[in-house]
């Protein structure tokens, strides 16, 4: 059974290593691939952003455990998603879990005291809630069986693009550990059309289909390799030349008009 | 085969690769989990308190090898400890195995000629002395074939909490990567009792049971995950707001007295 | 199978973990060990260097990727080399390999169409050309089918040490996460002989075998777990010491004359 872990522990912490006890004591063929433990610490949007970048890449069967909960220990809901295609996550419902709570996802409350004992503590659901609930659910456990059915999981008020002709406006979402600006216009928003001009922050930005197109420093715009348009700086950052990493505003000009998107 | 490891080499440094690396030659589906490979370098006391919190997660039949080893390639003896329930552990003889010296615990020297080679450099003993002795071991090897008994191992001089009716004192030991300071209070010495007041370096901070009682910036107490007082910050790293890491002190006052501790 | 990972990605970024996904699920029991994921950016010759130290380790039948990749996306060349006892390595055409382009070595490019499909993204080769490559080797395919066999690979203009009478020159190359300076002076250019006196750009440097030998704060110099003469602070960091990491001349007199090196 494979799983993923998504947090903003840090991976020198002990905190994954107390989830990969946990997961492996309950299963010991398991296999655990860190997708992140440095996700910016409490950045729920930053996360949700990593894992609609990277789970998509693996196989369909597998359990992924993200935990980026500022929210721990109080009242939020704990959450079993289960995705087409048989596909689990399980997460704090705060919103991390936006980019798979399309259509087909079935959500459940994992509550304690059903298929899985009360946390032990009250700061570390990743190892004492949700690694459990994963585990029981890869055991094969109903995701129904940890708790009611959630028909309104927290959504991120998830900023997206706007078209009108030939013009796409969107903004900054994030930044990864190079600096790079993930934005919130997605390659399926150019509508496969030729890209004319683009700014940032009112800034003129090369349009290129990779890094070594643009000159050392110069910022730069392409479609990332997450399938996002993301702004950059060659062999530099992009967050520090603009001096933000949220918010900040980006137009896209196609050489021809498409619809709404 | 379950080995776990715990370094202060860092994580991207290689060094942890090659441990793998002779681990993997010996052991071919060998399972290895990083602990951390960030322990503070050389800090022998935080590497035995990350130990203490992580390993009793793992399953009894793992094999942990932990250096943060200053003293590599001196004359400081190389252990093996064969502890109840048949977990394994191969550490420098500096005190990071204080945690687990205790009742029940076999230790024994692993001295380099006898199950396991001359070590093949004389700066890295956690490729070659320690994780040849860990395979040994998980291969079947008798402890007491690597090297003679051993009674009397480097214990830390640990700071234990002092009781008195009401009063818990105890210190700051070490921080975690958020700058949470770990005490010497563990969660038994509160005897089930509740807290009344806690002061960290004279300050008065709020008991909590989870980060989210207290408000952002807000000093704040609470038992960690790991089973000890920890003093914090809450969004903040109480490390940089008391200015230290290790040796303040911290007053812990019950509502009702209890014997010593 | 066994497969290692080597690339500046950062192992907190998202892009190890896609990497890992793809080689999951075409293999789904591979076993992947990240040899450092924190090579400095773009900086193909620290990647060489760690490549050297590390990769020999592993049991010869593992498949190396190595992604320290400046010119993703323009016309460099991809690499396969199928090094002598069944080792494979796969990775840009920029000088990575150069430590394993020796006798025994074919080497083929990788080009996209053949016997892996054309790379989805133009700047995430590590993902969608160089894990397609490693999982095509690993499951038997013949490396000579990703591509032409390449005569005339890219290799670094690696600095030897030049070795008269009982002098040995050479300079540093890089340094670790810890700062100590890997010199181009290998362990062989000794030839078994003392070391009488060792200077570093223009310092003199205390000879040692090991770490404990030097004051807290002194420079030493010894040979290094990677086999290489290293530069060192005892405690300290020798980058930040000498104030650079690369081209500081290192000079080793030796207790007797030995030829050519």
């Amino acid at each position: 059974m494979l799983f993923t872990l998504t947090t903003d522990f840090g991976a020198g912490s002990g905190h994954p290593a107390q989830v990969k006890a946990v997961l492996l004591s309950a299963i010991p063929d398991a296999r655990i691939v860190d997708v992140s433990h440095e996700v910016p610490r409490h950045d729920v949007l930053a996360g949700a952003l990593l894992l609609e970048a990277c789970l998509p890449w693996f196989p369909a069967q597998a359990v992924h455990v993200a935990v980026v909960d500022p929210g721990v220990g109080t009242a939020r809901r704990a959450l079993c998603l289960s995705g087409p295609g048989g596909t689990t996550f399980v997460a704090p419902d705060n919103g991390l879990l936006t980019p798979f709570l399309g259509e087909g996802a079935r959500v459940f409350a994992i509550e304690p005291g059903r298929a899985v004992p009360a946390p032990r503590s009250a700061t570390f659901h990743g190892r004492d809630l949700f690694a459990p609930a994963a585990a029981f659910v890869a055991k094969g456990g109903d995701p129904g069986a940890l708790g009611p059915p959630v028909a309104d999981a927290v959504r991120l008020a998830w900023p997206a693009a706007n078209c009108h002709g030939a013009e796409i406006v969107g903004e900054t979402l994030t930044a990864d550990s190079f600096g790079n600006l993930v934005t919130s216009i997605r390659e399926g928003d150019l509508g496969g059309a030729p890209v004319v001009e683009v700014e940032a922050a009112g800034r003129r930005v090369r349009w290129v289909a990779t890094y070594g197109e643009a000159a050392p420093g110069e910022l730069l715009a392409l479609v990332g390799s997450g399938g996002r348009v993301e702004v950059s700086v060659r062999e530099g950052s992009a967050a520090a030349v603009l001096g933000r990493v949220r918010g900040l505003s980006v137009r896209v000009i196609l050489g021809r008009a498409r619809g709404a998107c």
